[in-house]
């Protein structure tokens, strides 16, 4: 039997769930600090509602087939489209309605690309209002979620659409190239090679001037982001400001970006509902902050071991840990009343669990514990008052 | 178009989804502290890997296809078969290996009975370990799970596999029936009437006997367990103690159960691998939690709307949202210039927030905000930094 996951698909070991929890966790904050609230949909929709909304490509990619009912039905492909049905099913929604979204996506990718078939997606967006406040707002909120991940060197790339005005879209797309295949090569596919030097030295457009007054208001430094004209994004459904956010020294390319849809979210409801939001990549989130270097160092859950020394001093540990715990202290029992010690402080170490307690037959007799500091390597024979105070520091 | 979810999914808004992260947040925090780490495994599997692990009922009810490749590919029908998988495929797993899970599942379900399609999952494990320490743990961090999400009235009814041995399955069936039919019922349908009796009046096991010592020591108080002879729970699997917990004044049901089951976790392994664990019925916690009113009032994560009162003073509105949230204050920002008050207030109110910050003309020369108490509708006009004091606290 196989025992292999699908390919593309992935088990997250505790490891690296911790990782994905961080990150999770750090942007949920953020996200609530801007009064943006979570929405999960259903992993499973009817096919008529996803199909045909990402194009001939979206369609092929789709994970679809007929339910145990006979129903046609998909698996979510992204979470815009089940956002606008959640907007035009007549929900109670609150408008403007401003929601995070993190669940995982299914997509049938061609995984030689190093692309997943199961991945998470981290959304925010703001339905129902075409003011420019709720554009810089989305610009801030995604440059302070990158903040509290630990980036410090980062840079927001922004444009509006309305830069392209007249342009076609091949045109377009090969201007968007600029950084991948450089200036020479983009004046050799344009259809008017003027074309570039025009969009180049366009100027900010008024809306920009409004969201760049903004950004500063909300406390962005102007170090953080600009404005250029080159910058195109997938232009096929954005209708104003574009932009994305690019890490110094992650080459594997932007981790973020979003803009403002206002055709987008009104398809089932049959009127135009305007809208503006962002994407984490969360993987190229979690690959860049690897790279960097900006998990911290110490993000297992667990905060000691309770070994166990002998069956008749079982009881002892068991106390122990129930006195850890209710003083808010993460740890782990040591399960077993027959277990060489050397075995214990292993697994501690394997699972990263920072400190030990021993509780043998002299700390038994004289009521004491010693705490041993696996990092420093370290240990002391205290009371275990005095252990609960060093482990809640 | 059908805008409506698939039968038996769920879309959670916000207000929902609120309760539900209060929930995962609060039982996580709880399997930490016990040294619990998370795992999480793909919503796809082959198909060769669930088929025929849940008897003819789950090959019946569960979502199977052929994927983009031809693969037989199946969705996570539960979350044992796949970590018995993931033990199994070699991982550099820690032993014991002691793993939460909380993550969906698809049963297609007969949607009449009240049962979804798409519900979470929420499990905890210990997999490796045949000690009896391990068994008591996971009825006291069970138990103290419950505790965290406030339920009070609760019992532990637990009982050892052991005590059946020599009987058939059919007449524990019947005997596991006693609460719901009654006695004259079960007698009624007993291949032998004096099984009943001599079921009744089993004494401790040894097994249990240790486990009611260690749950003594992990500080779980007495009269929160009981020993059970007639409890049987899905006996295919399980090997020795097992548990359930019934809460006073909710009557759909046990809301949480598990034992400990010795020749699952093996299969795909070819061994027999020791593992105790239970499962949190998720759906059931919620709604037995809204039923006794154990969810904090307010659950609205945004603390406070900042109102903009005109054009001209948005930029005052703008940076005292930039303050708040420097100084740790969840705070939504009005995201248009020309609303009315009133509707903004309107808004605040539909979506929780307690607290409303109005910066008008005379505000803005006195440098001072309007702080509004919209549950005790009380208002002050006072400096910023006396608002963020009150809203800190």
């Amino acid at each position: 039997m196989n025992l292999q996951t699908l390919k593309g698909f992935r088990d997250f070991l505790p490891q690296q769930m911790r990782k994905r929890q961080y990150v999770i966790d750090a942007l949920k904050k953020v996200f609530e600090s801007y009064g943006f609230e979570p929405l999960e949909t259903p992993a499973l929709e009817y096919e008529e509602v996803l199909l045909g909304k990402y194009g001939d490509e979206g369609d092929k990619l789709m994970y679809r087939f007929e339910d145990n009912g006979g129903r046609k039905v998909a698996l979510r492909y992204d979470q815009t489209v089940p956002l606008a049905r959640v907007v035009a099913y007549g929900n109670q929604l609150p408008a403007p309605f401003k929601r995070y979204q993190i669940q995982p996506v299914w997509r049938a990718e061609n995984t030689q690309k190093g692309r997943f078939r199961e991945f998470l997606q981290c959304d925010i967006d703001t339905v129902g209002l075409d003011s420019l406040y709720a554009d810089a707002e989305i610009i801030a909120c995604a440059i302070k979620g990158l903040e509290a991940l630990g980036f410090k060197d980062f840079k927001v790339i922004i444009n509006d659409r309305a830069v392209f005005t007249g342009m076609s879209s091949a045109d377009i797309r090969i201007i968007d190239k600029l950084k991948k295949i450089g200036k020479e090569k983009v004046l050799e596919e344009l259809s008017d090679k003027s074309l570039l030097q025009k969009i180049e030295s366009q100027k900010l457009t008024q809306d920009l001037e409004v969201i760049f007054i903004t950004l500063k208001d909300l406390g962005v430094e102007k170090n953080k982001y600009e404005f250029s004209p080159t910058l195109a994004r997938g232009l096929d459904y954005y209708t104003g400001m574009i932009f994305e956010i690019e890490i110094k020294g992650y080459e594997t390319g932007s981790i973020l970006g979003g803009g403002r849809y206002d055709k987008l979210i009104g398809m089932f409801a049959r009127e135009n509902i305007p809208a503006v939001g962002c994407a984490f990549g969360f993987d190229r989130t979690l690959e860049a902050m690897d790279q960097l270097g900006l998990f911290p160092a110490d993000l297992a859950t667990t905060k000691v071991l309770v070994t166990v020394f002998s069956m008749e001093l079982g009881q002892e540990s068991i106390k122990v840990s129930s006195k850890l715990r209710s003083n808010n202290i993460n740890c782990e029992l040591w399960l077993e009343s027959d277990t060489k010690l050397e075995k214990q402080l292993k697994y501690a170490d394997q699972k990263g669990i920072p400190y030990v307690i021993i509780i043998g037959p002299n700390e038994a007799s004289e009521n004491k514990v010693t705490l041993k500091d696996l990092t420093n390597k370290t240990q002391e024979t205290i009371s275990l008052d005095e252990a609960v105070s060093k482990l809640s520091s």
